[in-house]
């Protein structure tokens, strides 16, 4: 029987609160068997960015990642936010170790291709260096990712959160039962976006298609869900997306995907 | 016979000049055997700090780390610059990994005591992890250190990054046969600091006595020479001391140093 694991996503808006931060890592500290901690990055980096004067570059309502901005972001995610939570896990006995993926070249991306719109350096992951996370957590060490990756050829890469969290779920469950759990400000995935408890507590391929038909699922939500169902397909044992909580058994209801 | 390590120190300098910095990080990633890379920081966290409206804090000629100015080297140090430099040594063939003291918790120190002058979050080593940075080197990985270190209760502080290298290459010697390396932009240390080719090219205890009898060893160089015999006298194999291109053979002279 394969080992688990637990990859967990934290969104920008746990890390830009200082005590919900604190109790979310606190609860992952605490969590048993290897895990795998992935955090996306806040406002924080606008903000920075607009002190340094560089501003904003907004194509199609998409962020683009320039190369002013892609230092801001490394700074800010790879840097402030990587270290502190790093940190502070080690305050709370987790043996943290923060990572882009250039560092150990765990996350090899390649820059996004320019069709309609030129996002700048923004990373479409290629591959998942598998052995090189195993064999941190096989040294006791818990990896924590930032958005970053690199292509390889020394360019670092902006990278999605959700997306680097479910690759690297989807890799790792060649050698790990691994778990997903995308933690963020709802309950879970929601059946009415008006009611904050109406949590559909299980989805499977079969509701999932009743969802779309229904149209259930939509706006932010349907590339989470076809991200989590993706990872599914590709042998990661389940997906749970709920309020943070959920990792220590404090919530009693969020949001389980399976097959 | 223990296997050899290179604990090798950039400054600054290098870090500032682009075609410098890559001309020696390939060099580094040629270089054979384990090693270990340190980076100082060089003038882009205060550049970055003035943008950001944060001053610099001086006592007595030297430089105070405030709570904002932690979090400029902790951005600058931390994330611009010691993810480049990984994704560089990446490009050049060399499995880099970027560490902060705090990332598996490498490289432990405490708040510098407040005596005449409160130095605000700067660290002083009190314990390096070598079984975790053995672990790495182990798993055909290449740390890079930045000069930030943790005092393992959640506070990242600010270190000197000549002593994390002499400190690290001191707790590697029980597993390796250590040589250190400091490259800066003088040929070695000088008989003459006005005559940049009156290089010393050996230096033992009893040369090293008859230069600060003579005050020939003064300045910034003695606190370094005093890092350097401290690193001798627990067990580092040789240190070096002398421009980049000495770590390739490429520099007929610079400092060596032995007990």
């Amino acid at each position: 029987m394969k080992p688990r694991l637990s990859v967990v996503k934290i969104g920008g808006n746990i890390i830009e609160n200082e005590s919900a931060l604190q109790d979310f890592l606190k609860d992952f500290a605490a969590m048993e068997g290897y895990k795998v901690l992935v955090h996306g990055g806040g406002r924080t980096a606008t903000r920075i960015a607009e002190h340094l004067g560089i501003p904003s570059k907004m194509v199609g309502g998409r962020r683009i990642t320039t190369r002013e901005t892609l230092d801001v972001i490394v700074m800010v995610y790879g840097g402030l936010t990587n270290k502190n939570v790093v940190s502070d896990l080690q305050r709370y006995g987790c043996n943290a170790i923060g990572l882009s993926g250039a560092d150990g070249n765990t996350i090899l991306s390649d820059k996004r291709p320019v069709k309609e719109i030129d996002y700048g350096y923004a990373g479409d992951i290629r591959q998942v260096n598998s052995a090189a996370v195993k064999a941190l957590l096989e040294s006791d060490m818990t990896p924590v990712f930032c958005a970053i990756t690199h292509d390889g050829k020394g360019q670092l890469l902006n990278t999605n959160a959700d997306t680097i969290a479910s690759e690297v779920a989807i890799a790792m469950s060649e050698h790990f039962e691994t778990s997903l759990y995308y933690c963020f400000e709802k309950k879970g995935v929601l059946r009415s976006v008006e009611d904050d408890d109406s949590v559909i507590t299980h989805i499977d391929t079969t509701v999932y298609e009743q969802l779309l038909e229904e149209h259930i699922i939509a706006d932010g939500m349907l590339p989470k869900m076809h991200n989590c169902f993706n990872a599914l397909q590709r042998h990661v044992h389940k997906v749970c997306i709920g309020l943070p909580g959920m990792i220590a058994g404090k919530e009693q209801r969020f949001t389980t995907l399976t097959l």
